[in-house]
């Protein structure tokens, strides 16, 4: 699977995002683009004590991404 | 949605913007472009305590950009 | 208002910029390019203490900037 | 061996991912493309204390990743 | 002024270039190219207690470079 | 001596690369590319107590290369 | 003179390159490219309290150089 692929795979399901500095957040994947810019919906931040803090409709720029998993 | 509509849907609307390095800054979206250069209107830095501090209209970076969100 | 705009909306008007590491500077805006590299006439750098460091006509190299604004 | 085969020649296999800031996943090679942007599957992150912890399919950032190692 | 037009203006002057991660250096500007890279005569490295450390003609990368000033 | 004729010097010789945030690696050059990007074979990183860690065949990217020496 | 005329005037002299984290080293320019990638020959690592430790032939990414002087 070529990673793009991973972003398709993914479209409207619950991923876990986390970006450069440590911070993770949680979201319904519903858009990307070439750079890997993600908007996730519904999206909270998954705090270090397992609660979380919600954020709503969160664009994410690709370069500030580490990883992305379900 | 692709992450430019969201810039495209957050338009004159309040948002959250937090930049590398951890600041949170809100304001009302006012401009964009493919850089994701963002402008901010009537914009406050939102300190750790919850208070504020005005900045007026800002202009952000976009490499400088981790997330945005409403 | 597009981003470029802003620089031309606060040519000749005093600006601050907070650049990346946390420093902030103020000036008046003199110039600016495509990069957003700023050209401040009679900038000072704004210390913690709200005291001022005079620095003259100083070019801030746009890749350092994390945001200005009035 | 040209950097590019390593990923050819470790596809289906486990491999060991660190990233900048320090952290190391371990999971199955499953593709990647010519940013160096890896998936994995079967991913776990591998903690200091050398427990794990699961992080199923994960996409990688290219420019994210220090090193690649089986 | 055009920022480039900075560096065309403090050409044989002393300027002060502060780096980032924080050292700063002062020096006579003796050339520069459009990535910023700036060539300084008689550098002195300036040191947190105004004194300071010579360097002779030394060579700064562009994209290193936080703010030049006279 | 061409930077990039170093790589083909040293290549089936052992190396000592420096990545980006400290850490340092020993492996006999296997392979490289015009991005600097690094295969190592037998590779381990050298600890700070000078005892070693075995990676087998690792790639480094190369914008997390700081130097590479024999 | 321009920035890249300061590599040619340095070829088999010896410089002192710093590099991004603070590490300094010395050695005598063999070799540099557009992207001010250099080879150093009999380099040394100049530590905090003045002793050095050999490298040998060293190639430094220039993007990782901070500043290059005699």
């Amino acid at each position: 699977m070529k990673p793009i692929e991973v972003f398709q795979k993914y479209l409207r399901q619950s991923v876990l995002v986390e970006v450069k500095g440590g911070k993770t957040y949680r979201g319904v994947l519903d858009g990307f683009d070439q750079h890997m810019n993600l908007v996730l919906n519904d999206t909270v931040e998954v705090l270090e004590n397992g609660t979380t803090k919600p954020c709503g409709t969160a664009l994410f720029r690709g370069d500030s991404v580490l990883y992305v998993a379900p």
